[in-house]
């Protein structure tokens, strides 16, 4: 029998594509997920695309009694845990919201899994967590906890969590993975991000331009200290992302306790260097204007990647062309999303 | 009608205190606490001291429907909110239990008073959010976060949800105050600290020696850097620290939003200060042995406590002799606590 894992937030962005990677590696999942801001259409297709039937609970983490039962009904050998709320703008006007829904959420789960004995974890955490950069690139020793939002803020509590957890008890196994910016979608075109209203990211804002959903992109800020005075971040391919999460299951097999690993490239591209390679992959030209910096937003961020690569044995290949095709052929072939 | 406030945990040693001296200043409580670490006899005592009737619910705030009702059944003015378990050690050990409780039964709280629209709070908070001291006395301005224990996270956790709310809802007002080391007890002896089990606290560590109920005291280290070898840390009578709670109630009134304050008296006394203030007290000869430093204690802590003098009008005024002869007081009457 293949080594079964919950993923909860299995129907979102990076959890569908992380879920493709490990099927393909030979796990089996479950799938719960709330539906909050994802779509059961997105489990067909990740069905379309592996071959295989997959268990999908409709299920909110806040509600303890269902998760426990999906748990007296599997036998996991872990758990893959995306699910939370992400947007940085409404968790500022609407913090409750994020610190109950990701904190309560994320102590249910843990109690659920303590329960029935499964102690095994993928965090999924974010280069948020470090804050603004006080080096660059950021290490994982770089200092944690400077987030100014609470979004941030519930990723840098839960993370305390579990390495207090880990620490306390030595048969738990927890990797937090900090993503940098997750782009791209799977190679079929058939998932990809699909955000609901308007997007927060700004590869899926530029596709919407792309495909005439949206007149043209705000690039905030135009003066940093970067090449070209625009924001610079590390761009990651999310099938890359999904290959370093399966890395990171091997990694619990050996009782690895608390282990935390950025998953980035290393390397920084502007704004308007996103909108060049994606006018490139799209034949379209992608209209912008320039507008004030937003609050809160620094010049660069990107990561040493090399702790993953020594430890994990895995390393982002996906270059920049091949980010932007993927992303563009998804925004193509599904002009709504999964709608 | 007199102003009414919900107090949680209102049986515990600080709560029932504050309830005393609140009741003393015209205010109406309702308690609410699971007793998990307290006894119902201390409300009938309370209720002695003040000849008022107190409402007492005994729920626990991890049960939300139980906490709406009680909002539902009163008017409340804003919540002072002591409930949380409290043992650093334990919570090293067991660190999911106070993240559970601590957190998610905050966040249970913050939304029924959402719901009823009650938006005033004093949080019990702790000088623990500090960390390391960085420099001495400390300020409110002393960075926080540097943590070592789940129990200590927790407070500075319950800080930033509540600091994200009143920036993001400006009609929410929360006044949290960092408590030093509460010591003494009501002066009629009626009420006090009642640890159910070994004391984590020195106070009544010795009193319980004092009367004969342990052995000797264990003193941790006696090489720090202080006049006397011994931890110093700053002392604080419960009755000074009540009617601190009573300034930051009229605080509140002045639609103050989010504000922090230290409640300590400024002044530092050694463990060894303190076994021979208790030695006067009490009358009796304290034995004590001295052990190995404990991991993560440190030489010396104490509070700068101005910021509360100017804005709230408040000041701790007892002195050292009137915290140990309350504290002796109250443990030779009550040689077995409210039991």
């Amino acid at each position: 029998m293949a080594k079964c894992f919950l993923v909860t937030g299995g129907c979102g962005y990076i959890g569908s594509h992380c879920i493709v990677e490990m099927i393909s590696a030979g796990y089996d999942v479950v799938i719960v997920d709330n539906l909050s801001n994802s779509d059961p259409e997105c489990v067909r297709k990740v069905e379309e695309i592996t071959g295989k039937s997959i268990p999908f609970y409709k299920d909110d983490l806040l509600n303890k009694e269902a998760v426990d039962k999906i748990f007296t009904k599997h036998k996991f050998l872990g758990v893959l845990h995306f699910a939370g709320f992400k947007a940085v703008g409404e968790s500022v006007k609407i913090p409750l919201k994020y610190y109950h829904n990701n904190l309560t959420g994320t102590l249910h789960l843990l109690q659920c899994m303590q329960e029935h004995g499964v102690c095994n974890m993928v965090f999924s955490s974010s280069a948020t967590v470090y804050g603004n950069p006080q080096f660059l690139p950021i290490t994982e020793y770089h200092p944690v906890g400077g987030c100014t939002n609470p979004y941030g803020k519930t990723k840098y509590f839960i993370e305390e969590m579990l390495k207090d957890l880990c620490f306390a008890e030595k048969n738990w196994n927890v990797v937090s993975l900090r993503y940098f910016n997750p782009v791209g979608a799977h190679v079929s075109g058939k998932i990809g991000e699909d955000p609901k209203d308007i997007p927060n990211n700004l590869v899926p804002y530029i596709t919407q331009v792309a495909v005439g959903k949206r007149p043209h992109l705000n690039v905030f800020g135009k003066d940093y200290d970067t090449p070209d005075g625009t924001g610079v971040r590390d761009y990651i391919h999310v099938v890359d992302l999904g290959l370093g999460h399966v890395a990171a299951l091997k990694k619990l097999e050996e009782n690895c306790g608390w282990k935390v690993y950025n998953l980035g490239t290393g390397k920084g591209y502007s704004v308007l260097d996103m909108v060049k390679a994606l006018e490139k992959a799209s034949g379209k030209e992608i209209p912008y204007k320039f507008a004030e910096r937003r609050a809160g937003d620094v010049a660069s961020v990107y990561a040493d990647p090399a702790l993953a690569e020594k430890e994990l044995k895995w390393k982002a290949i996906r270059e920049q062309d091949e980010m932007c095709a993927d992303s563009w052929r998804w925004q193509m072939q599904n002009p709504d999303g999964y709608r």
